[in-house]
């Protein structure tokens, strides 16, 4: 059982011990650093999950196959481009990305993971790439100013570094577990990943020991139940990868069997943490959304009633415009190909029923405007049919989401 | 073989012989006419499709279960109010529009489709109702302008009507047969409609002679390929519906054999004119894009991605910027969820490649901007896969769409 949680925003990777981060400016993007670099002290278990779009950039088969092997020293990520449909060139690009690292590190390159997001289609230019890991290898320190610059190097359309950091402990561990990760993420956000631009990248680090199966398996199960339930605009990226080190130095918890447990709860909890982050800071999102469906016949029927309601233009612009629209709720959770019978159907805004088995509920529109009003928002329906809920975040259309998106230019 | 095709916007549902219509004022919507009729002088053969949403407006059960029977006299639809979501008094009061239509037009209620388009959740106001009845039983006439005022009774956040009639001639048919359409749409448009708010409601008469049972099939197999192949928002209304009437009076042709073939080509017609009205007329929408998939292995996967790339906000904000944004339809071709090999795909933006087997074109980006800033655009994906293909029909995301919807309030 886990007994005490420390977390802060204040600090992120470095915060387990046996880990350096560092975020350097390569110049790729216009202005601000844009290149991040994590090393891990000694060789780190390592899982990863990756996008299950059928585009997928160089780096996503190059980082699974450092996941498969098990053991990594270090992860590069650049920010600015995607390094995705590139072709040939593209993966002997990000190849020479994960050498140029272990070269400036003096580690084997089947040990460097790599991650890209940024514009789909252009060649990546190695050479500043190159000067970014090298500016990033001097600047390897640990700390919250590391965990920082290395959180901001991943940005794009983001408008905040995403991080946190926790010490937690457990019944069933002899002494505290340190997690900390970093993310980034704010449109082309609808990650599904699997045992795999603007893209969700996240990166985690632990100073439990945990064998790289034993990880892989925590990591997807925290992912299927976080990441994979985000959404800012429906659109999967080609990019989308979460990266987990785990084996730093210092106090060491070894954790299989019920230690293992808590472990995947701590892990979950640091997942959900930035997954909600990331749909907070979605593209021109004004207010995060929680879709909370319960009552439910199972985990899928759940998940995609919550989906399709998270995803829905027309919420999302209701959601925007705080008006209490029921009536959008009802089309998208109706759309969401789950048998269902709509005279079961409740739906709550925040703890306000407006909907009460599949009839108008009486309620004051003016309050549940005003509460549509504030940052953080929930949205229920109960389908009353079983016993599986699911929450999922998304965040508001606004016309910035537009301008962001209609104003780029490739 | 059809021969001959004289079509105009300038007549509708009144361009067949045997049918008269009319609009007129109930008072559901704060302005303009909210009430239309269609008649047919003697009972008609009538068809439907219906939205697949598992949350269903009152009139769509009612005017299922009209098309069941298989013979019509009149179709009465009301805007303003989508009488969904009402529970028993919903019902009650979607069986009272049809029965006091049935009063007023002397036949039973039956015999009277119903369709409602607008809000939904609000209790429909039945003596207004009734007024825009009686007033339209009045009105009813044949001609250009009845046709017109029809079809501008439907229209909710529509810009324009949308009315089509077509005299067309086959080697097969002793005589021409006349179709005539008047539809409506502009948001939560993304019509799935089966042998099934501001809703997509089309309605089609003909004096072609065809049985119920053949007009059935040979609606839902255009339907399939016109209507449930735009999108605007990709919201599924709970009030979608296709309704025709077949078998006025004047000249006949009956249809079947290879009759009913030239017949069920020109219905197709018909319907995907209308159908690319909708998407042309979405909410905020600046442009029309057909997103034409080839080369696939079958019909299902060409479709799935087709309305995965018309649907993705990404690609639909870089429509409205004029960006040549072909990373953003790669994104989108790769999350369908159909299998692919991208290293064969290509894309053209018009008649322009842009990304050749796998690999980034070189084009002349200007030029590409130019032909996207046009009324009407076309973009291309080639799986190389296969020889099914497909084209949907989207429109772009521009700001009014957020202004439309999110100032829009219950």
């Amino acid at each position: 059982m886990i007994t005490e949680w420390t977390e802060t925003t204040e600090a992120g990777v470095t915060h387990p011990a046996g880990f350096r981060a560092a975020g350097a400016r390569a110049g790729l993007k216009r202005e601000g650093t844009d290149l991040a670099l994590i090393v891990s002290d000694r060789p780190a278990a390592v899982a990863g999950v990756f996008t299950t779009n059928a585009v997928k950039a160089s780096c996503v088969a190059w980082s699974a196959e450092v996941a498969r092997g098990g053991s990594a020293r270090a992860i590069v990520a650049n920010s600015g481009n995607a390094n995705c449909c590139n072709g040939p060139r593209g993966d002997a690009d990000n190849r020479r990305m994960a050498e140029l690292t272990a070269q400036h590190l003096n580690i084997a390159p089947e040990h460097v993971a790599t991650a890209s997001t940024g514009i789909i289609g252009h060649p990546l230019d190695l050479d500043r790439v190159e000067a970014g890991i090298a500016a990033a290898v001097q600047a390897l320190d640990s700390g919250p100013d590391a965990d920082l610059r290395a959180a901001r190097a991943i940005m794009t359309t983001d408008l905040v570094e995403k991080q946190a950091a926790v010490t937690v402990r457990s019944s069933l561990w002899p002494s505290a577990v340190r997690i900390g990760g970093m993310c980034k993420g704010s449109g082309m956000i609808a990650p599904r990943m699997a045992g795999p631009h603007a893209t969700m990248l996240c990166f985690l680090t632990t100073d439990a020991r945990v064998p790289a199966p034993a990880l892989q398996r925590t990591l997807e199960h925290a992912v299927r139940r976080t990441f994979n339930r985000i959404t800012v605009d429906g659109d999967t990226s080609t990019n989308d990868m979460v990266l987990v080190l785990a084996g730093g130095q210092g106090e060491h918890v070894s954790a299989t069997g019920g230690a293992l447990d808590d472990f995947a709860e701590a892990l979950e909890r640091i997942c959900l943490r930035l997954a909600r982050e990331v749909a907070r800071d979605g593209e021109g999102a004004t207010k995060l959304a929680e879709v909370c469906v319960r009552g439910a016949r199972s985990q899928e029927d759940a998940e995609r009633i919550a989906r399709t309601v998270a995803e829905s233009p027309l919420v999302k612009t209701a959601l925007y415009g705080c008006d209490p629209n029921w009536g959008r709720i009802l089309m998208a959770v109706g759309r969401a190909g789950v048998p269902l019978d709509p005279a079961r159907l409740d739906v709550l805004i925040g703890d306000t029923p407006v909907f009460i088995q599949g009839a108008r509920a009486e309620f004051d529109t003016a309050a549940a405007s005003a509460y549509l009003s504030r940052k953080e928002v929930r949205i229920t329906v109960d389908l009353h049919s079983g016993d599986s809920a699911v929450s999922f975040w998304t965040c508001d259309y606004s016309y910035d989401y537009i301008r962001i998106n209609a104003e780029y230019h490739t």
